[in-house]
């Protein structure tokens, strides 16, 4: 890595320093956004692939995962968790409803909002996807160690806590 | 966070252990494709909408990205780095090239392939695009030290080598 640059990137060192490294400074492969982003392409397609097997969507099997692990959730907070937009939700939701893997349930205090769970059915069937996401994470990290795995993390939760909206 | 299930994890530890945690077990927000997909998701949403300002889409910024990096590229090429299905990469460098911001020359050994550049104009335009770009990327890693952010970008390199197809 090339220190100078990288310095600059971070506006650390001498006052003489430009206030703007240009990207080709900074070099496509040290700028962070960018690999995220091919990480994340890649490993969403390999899922979508990984989970035909089982006739099983990304967005379903994401809202399989975020309801295997709670009571109850919204349909706001399912969308920002499964980062799926709401028009896709509502079609994802109706789906799995018929499939009587979750059900939807109107608040008594106000009809408006709907609390969405998992069933029993639903449950079982998160066990027969969870193998082949957790395959795909073993894959995703082959050869990161404990340590390193743990500052990965530390890293994503600070870059999360500076982007997210409405503190979820 | 839990050092019994961080241990489970990444199968360390005793032989007594489960062969596989459930994502319960890990926990949402140590399972580091979530968080990915979760930043992945603000950060592009995020862009697209302080792009709306210059009336350019993110798919057109992240080819004049690319383009302003290499004397030419193919479509194939550019499609990998800026994580876009093919279809819609036309439909870009169709646009791109009528507002003569690249130009695409097919070569002569081989007439099917056509490489793509960027134009004098190309580069002045993303000058203006880059200022953006790189304010959100500051946004993104507000409060991370040098030191982590190298750290951070190693560990996303072993990943992408982990999972990228065709050695792009």
């Amino acid at each position: 890595m090339n220190e100078r640059f990288y310095g600059n990137l971070m506006h650390e060192g001498g006052e003489k320093k430009p206030p703007r490294p240009t990207l080709g400074e900074i070099g496509i492969n040290q700028f962070a956004p960018y690999l995220i982003n091919r990480i994340a392409a890649r490993y969403n397609a390999n899922m979508a692939e990984a989970l035909k097997a089982l006739d099983v969507t990304t967005t379903e099997m994401r809202v399989l995962a975020i309801l295997s692990l709670s009571y109850s959730t919204t349909i706001n907070e399912l969308a920002v968790y499964t980062v799926t937009q709401q028009s896709t939700m509502s079609r994802t939701l109706d789906e799995l409803e018929e499939q009587g893997l979750i059900q939807r349930i109107a608040r008594p205090d106000d009809r408006r909002v709907r609390d969405v769970s998992i069933t029993e059915k639903g449950r079982q069937a998160f066990e027969k996807i969870w193998p082949i996401l957790y395959e795909q994470f073993r894959h995703l990290f082959d050869g990161v160690q404990e340590d390193e795995y743990r500052t990965f993390v530390n890293t994503l939760h600070r870059i999360l806590r500076n982007i997210r909206k409405h503190d979820i």
